[in-house]
């Protein structure tokens, strides 16, 4: 399947992940916002490049760009999150209905990207292992303020082997449009998180003897941003069921 | 001398170059525009990051930052350019007159960071060898458009020994907040330059016998694009005359 093939499929019906869809080609986040929340919503991204990778914007009245050619980015996404003034009031596969002329969508790349580096590299993922949604946090660690917009960081969580956090590191860090190398590495009270078996999004993941807990900054930071901000208007992709682009991952590994 | 001695000096007098000037400290180009452009410029250096590698941005009313802890953006530069409707009407060393509340500052990575690393890991520059500035050339690259900027992509050139090519691509790379990579080795016809001793920007640069010309994104490109697309206010850096942060360096070497 090509990345247009599955955003053709999205478009149709709505599907339970794009994880494992269109192997190689990158995933990405949703954030669209009105116009008049552009420009601090791009230096918050600017100001939190771990949290908020951005890989593309479509401007006002813009649905498509190089990333999604012929594509239509308010009916490509499996299922789309509606947030009013800070709080989710819809669940949608069609976003249409809710969208003007005057949004703004960023694109931000999604972890997908280095998990199949780490895969490739013979890191097991404990929650695709354990056959989970990973497991993610809010956190005491505030992100860079912009603007209007400001909130915890969130973090998702990946057990790894300890003689392997040093490879796992390496191999992330290749990836700084995706979210890079981990912001911390097995102290979760630290940032703030009590309890390990109760995330905040996602599913728990149990921790492997021998494994440490390693935490990576989260595409769904945005949406905990959002809720913290709350812009009258903002439309988000459902976590998992992400925008497929024609760009592909090793376009975005560096060097 | 710190980062925080050469700003002092610079608001002081009109250092003729900020090369050389405390080693290991990031330098930045700076572009600042009215709000109402601010948008726009954010967009298009997220589009253009070879370019216009962002490293911090100075909201409207704000003088200092982390980059520049304590000093002022208006006057810790040694000399900056007005441009007025895309045309220089000014070279002053001390901006305020021009400033007005509404300003966004951009600073914008700069190769003095990358020229380091190369000189460290045995790459002589012919530049220096020869006592010159820079040969930066306008191309027949397009940059892409955002909003109202658009304008041709301008490079730097340096010829690197035919057997060291590899090498500068590899230590350049690691540094895409400071231009990354070369954007062209070795065919400066295939990107319209007809003559590389008639440099639009800095000095002609000789090269050697067994050199080869290597193009890098240079961050004289917003200039450029400034005089393209005409807004009614910028404020630059003079070439050459970059704001010294507090930012090292190495802390933006991947990975």
């Amino acid at each position: 399947m090509t990345a247009a093939d599955v955003r053709k499929l999205a478009r149709a019906e709505n599907l339970t992940t794009t994880s494992g869809y269109a192997a190689g080609f990158m995933q990405a986040n949703l954030l669209a916002v009105p116009q008049e929340f552009a420009f601090d919503f791009l230096l918050f991204a600017q100001r939190n490049p771990k949290s908020c990778p951005i890989v593309g914007v479509l401007e006002a009245g813009e649905y498509s760009s190089p990333l999604l050619p012929e594509g239509d980015i308010r009916t490509d996404i499996p299922s789309y999150r509606i947030f009013e003034d800070g709080e989710l009031v819809d669940t949608v596969t069609d976003a249409t209905g809710y969208w003007s002329e005057d949004m703004v969508a960023f694109l931000i790349g999604c972890s997908f990207t280095f998990e199949t580096a780490l895969v490739e590299n013979g890191i097991k993922l404990e929650h695709i292992e354990q056959g989970r949604n990973v497991a993610m946090y809010r956190t005491s660690t505030p992100t860079v303020p912009a603007g209007m917009f400001s909130g915890p960081q969130v973090v998702s969580m990946r057990p790894i082997p300890a003689e392997r956090v040093a490879d796992a590191v390496r191999i992330t860090s290749r990836y700084p449009s995706v979210h890079g190398a981990p912001v911390h590495v097995g102290n979760p009270e630290a940032i703030g998180i009590t309890d390990l078996s109760a995330p905040d999004f996602g599913e728990p993941v149990e921790i492997p003897e021998g494994h440490i807990p390693v935490f990576w900054a989260c595409g769904v930071t945005p949406q905990a941003v959002v809720m913290n901000s709350r812009p009258r208007l903002a439309i988000t992709h459902e976590p998992g069921k992400m925008l497929v682009t024609d760009a592909r991952d090793l376009e975005y590994q560096v060097p």
